[in-house]
């Protein structure tokens, strides 16, 4: 349902409230934040007052943590009170996360002790660990309950349109047993015991368990929502699909950043400060920066070479950029397949071997059409062509070798492939071209 | 649960059929269908006709298309029919997508004639389209029903653990008019009309649009389906999360491909040929290859500069490395901002003055640190070193500028950022950072 947003500044500043209402609640939660972040805090204070109350809590939740802040600092004790009720915990701890210290005083004050307690327990769970990434609003049942019994506990639980369709059976130590999906319990028979149809070959995660591998258990299974258990395999919290697709494009914007040589921040771009983006990219610049001195190293130890046929340097950029650029296709084919698991350590001699081939076959065909380029159209004479073209050959095979296997030892020695993917690659590739090339040169053309 | 792979040979060898049967039905799908993988065609074939009838098709499509053949070729008739009966009409095509003419035919012989008009009208929608990726397995209620009459209706077509919990409801012309949870039905007493009850304000998809702004709107709205309506606004398919997840896996590993200089493709590393893997790229590192020559052509036309002062050649792989590290973060966070929907074509300037600053800051603490290494560590009198870091404090604000902008006009121009953002901007740096730093050359140092 599209709105134009001038309808709802001219009702809201015409003081026509009520139509304004009903405007809103035909609207999806997420699309009317949107309109908040545009507004003057009186006008935002405004429009979220007359949310009914049943929205005001979801709207509350997709807002900036600028906006929430804002209209935090200026409801009452009663309105915050509302809020906190009606949200979810997880979305709660995410909002309180992200708040100054006398905001989140104003808040806990404001909150049930049984609440407080659960907040914090959440904010004690490792960042990025399934206990941070859960929600404790599920549905659970007893294993010696029927089927009748288990409708009448879901009764009166209560469940609204974001609870999920599946209801999971503990014992009597709120030990997790099996699950049944509510489809399944409404065509059953009442006097049924719960523990014959329940289904006990289910997927569980622990409180502490990375939020990289819950996200490949769900993409290899298909699930919608998978149960967290504690160290005595209690039924803690679940973890539901929706929050899984935030940890997918936090995992992917990571691992982006990390092969662009960046360190990795979930903040939007347009949010972060100058100041954040310059500590963001500067530690790796400088770290790449002074290797790249290394590079001035070789060829100053080859001078001479360079200082008897001068044109050759004019095809180092070239080799340079096009073995980066060999290597980080390698790499980065790599760094994904093992993000999604579909490359292990014990993969290594294969890929060493199909890389092999794959850079002998494009050495062959580049150095060819670079030999031609050069031979022909630049006039440079047939053997210093000819070890351009070797050169390129064999920094195209290294650039290939070096880009795939590298990533596969890093995760061998449990660092982080990302960060080798990109960046470091590409420095240790331009070395390497250099090398190859001043050798090729002394050797080869008898230079030096 | 965990069964060790030996015992289950142990069990098939040595026909121990029904205890290996029991063991079987304990585990999940996907994990049964990895254990075909390892396993020769005779030990394949077995293992698939023990399995028990309600499991072999759901196991069956999680099987690789390699195995999918092996297994379909030497099937009778019968049990290609039971495959294709209990296998939803999505995973059917995906199937059907990857087998040789042959195996084609034979399937759709043995595919009832309402079926194989479904699975041909799939065949029809344009790739990554939401017709492609719908499912048509869903639960569709009429919107002269009441409660009672819906919920017979759903109880006599049936549910199973993957049908969605969500009731599509349509018109008389099939028009999708609005939808009820499953679990919001139950609790309603028998004869409240479902026009009453049922949830209006939906998003939906249209059979062409594209995957990526499907995935988008899932992401936004936190939906774990969507219905899919054709030109009419007929309701014709469902879009469920799980699909949903390889649609965000596979746009991230395009988007990555792109940026590394690929032509995308989302076949696994290990499943892909040699040939492939070299047709993949070859390509656009001939095209770089060939960009990069005109790098040659900038140093050749200020070889005079080099001849003179042989030393300054040193720096050049150095200042190349770093202005494309520069641009490359400048441009991989613009992209991913763009992916993600955070950032628009009218966010350009915004960006350029928030660039601006960074490089600036970033410029200014590395062209100290490499003045510093030079003049100090390398020896080389102050003039040259400052006309080095001169260079690099103006090629990482260009790098900067460049790679931050480069991205947006691209997608103004509704060209791909992915392909703009990373081997095309270190091309153009590379010359940028040549140019600039023969520039300061003659003019600083009055070289040439």
């Amino acid at each position: 349902m599209e709105v134009p947003l001038e309808d709802i500044y001219h009702l809201l500043e015409s003081n026509q409230l009520n139509k304004l209402r009903e405007i809103l609640v035909d609207l999806q939660p997420v699309d009317i934040a949107e309109l908040f972040e545009e507004m003057s805090k009186e006008q935002s204070l405004k429009l979220f007052r007359i949310l009914p109350k049943n929205l005001s809590a979801d709207v509350f939740s997709y807002l900036s943590s600028d906006k929430q802040q804002e209209i935090i600092e200026n409801i009452t004790d009663e309105e915050i009170r509302n809020i906190v009720n009606d949200m979810f915990i997880d979305d709660t701890v995410d909002f309180i996360e992200e708040m100054p210290a006398n905001i989140v005083d104003k808040i806990l004050q404001n909150t049930p002790s049984d609440i407080r307690n659960l907040i914090n327990q959440f904010l004690r769970y490792p960042e990025n660990s399934a206990g941070s990434v859960m929600t404790v609003e599920y549905l659970s049942l007893k294993n010696d309950m029927n089927i009748g019994q288990a409708l009448h506990s879901i009764k009166r639980f209560g469940i609204d349109n974001e609870t999920i369709d599946i209801c999971y059976i503990i014992d009597n130590q709120r030990k997790l047993v099996g699950y049944i999906s509510l489809k399944k319990l409404i065509f059953l028979d009442d006097d049924v015991p719960l523990i014959e149809a329940m289904e006990t070959n289910f997927v569980s995660s622990h409180t502490t368990d990375d939020q990289e591998n819950i996200a490949s258990n769900f993409r290899k299974y298909d699930l919608t929502s998978m149960p967290v258990v504690d160290n005595e395999d209690r039924l803690v919290g679940i973890i539901t699909i929706d929050d899984v697709v935030d940890v997918i494009d936090q995992e992917n914007t990571e691992d982006m950043q990390k092969m662009a040589a960046m360190v990795p921040s979930d903040e939007e771009y347009l949010k972060e400060s100058v100041f954040s983006l310059v500590k963001q990219r500067i530690t790796w610049l400088l770290i790449l920066m002074i290797l790249a001195t290394f590079t001035g190293i070789i060829v100053r130890t080859y001078e001479e070479v360079l200082r008897s046929t001068i044109v050759l340097i004019s095809f180092i950029p070239m080799l340079m950029s096009t073995g980066g650029n060999a290597g980080s296709q390698a790499s980065m084919l790599i760094t994904r397949g093992i993000a999604l698991k579909e490359i292990e350590l014990s993969d290594i001699w294969e890929i060493f071997s199909k890389e092999l081939r794959v850079s002998i076959i494009i050495g062959t065909v580049l150095s060819i059409v670079n030999f031609l380029i050069i031979y022909y159209l630049s006039d440079i004479n047939f053997s210093v062509s000819f070890a351009i073209s070797l050169s390129l050959f064999i920094t195209i095979i290294i650039a290939k070798v070096v880009g795939s296997t590298l990533p596969i030892i890093a995760k061998g020695l449990k660092l982080d492939p990302a960060i080798i993917a990109s960046p470091f690659i590409t420095t240790i590739i331009d070395a390497c071209a250099l090398i190859v090339f001043f050798l090729v040169c002394t050797h080869y053309l008898h230079l030096a």
